[in-house]
């Protein structure tokens, strides 16, 4: 984990509950959603099975609600970080940076998110969880759309654009530990560097 | 599925063999390897699943044959695209169109070895496993630093640029479909001649 404690409104900022979402995000990561019992959750507390259900009604809900949580804090640091910034390249930067901190400060909850969303059957959640994404991504295509309406970047496909930033992101949770040479902001500083010279105008032109 | 059919040669190419790495790539594909047993597999097949362990060990074998047999497919076609190019640009976009070339043929194989491997624990099929990515990854390495020794590259960092191009073909994984806009090989072509942009030298320089 790192700094970043998810707060759990539903359960009013109770502690227990922040716990069981904190053990259960490891376990999630480490072993998958279909790897992962509720027995293995109470153990990994330190609480009785039927104790947790007094929180959350099953395994689905706690799944759900740290995806939940993981996009909230996500789509937040991706806003705050760009606070104050005028150059698109700057903005694409802060986006990234902001998404490597969550990576850092709580791979638990992002790998959950990141690689787990497929799990969640319930609809309204489902569609909840979309709806983030979309907003996530959608995010990023407006900061690259306001570069090249600003001239700073080549008129390009918006959407490759952005989905390629973010596959290298979302990628990270895939082989990224937090004891690696390299800071997950330091890579995602470089992935942007990277790919956003493709961005920008051909001189010749 | 695609065209490809995938051979076993442990099993003499025998044809149930090979129906059973199929049925049961589309299972892992779609419900993960926890998510699938014996019984799920036999019963997509339509045989009985003490018939399976004719040919299998175990359903850990039936898996790792499968990652395999896709990495070597991923292997071979991304070999067989790149002879007789001399560019390195051209090189690095036939990687990633043979990339593309196996998710479309066999997106089941594909999903399961690019989202399962964590989920193989025989210690030599771990390592064999990892070894073979690791020489595929080095192999497109290999291509970035011929185009800067030619000088059709700028100085880069070859590890990060690797890195890039891969981890758009893998997230593909996630989110492409074969019924989606695109052919996976036009994606990856996209992808490619975005990121590319990013490794020509400046012309200011």
């Amino acid at each position: 984990m790192g700094n970043w404690e998810p707060t759990f409104d539903a359960a009013g900022g109770n502690s227990r509950a922040t716990e069981i979402l904190r053990e259960s995000a490891k376990l999630f990561a480490a072993n998958g959603y279909d790897g992962t019992s509720m027995q293995d959750i109470a153990a990994a507390v330190g609480i009785k099975k039927a104790s947790i259900y007094h929180f959350f009604a099953d395994k689905a809900e706690i799944h759900r609600t740290i995806v939940v949580l993981s996009l909230t804090r996500l789509t937040e640091l991706v806003q705050d970080r760009q606070r104050g910034l005028e150059r698109a390249a700057d903005r694409v930067e802060a986006f990234a940076r902001a998404h490597a901190q969550h990576i850092a400060e709580s791979a638990p909850f992002y790998f959950t998110a990141a690689l787990g969303y497929n799990e969640i059957i319930d609809p309204a959640a489902k569609a909840k969880v979309q709806r983030m994404r979309d907003g996530y991504e959608e995010a990023l295509r407006g900061i690259i759309r306001d570069g090249i309406q600003a001239g700073e970047f080549r008129e390009l496909d918006v959407k490759l654009a952005a989905r390629a930033i973010i596959s290298c992101l979302n990628w990270m949770a895939r082989w990224w530990r937090p004891d690696g040479a390299d800071s997950a902001e330091k890579i995602a500083s470089d992935y942007v560097k990277l790919i956003i010279r493709g961005f920008l105008p051909d001189p010749i032109e």
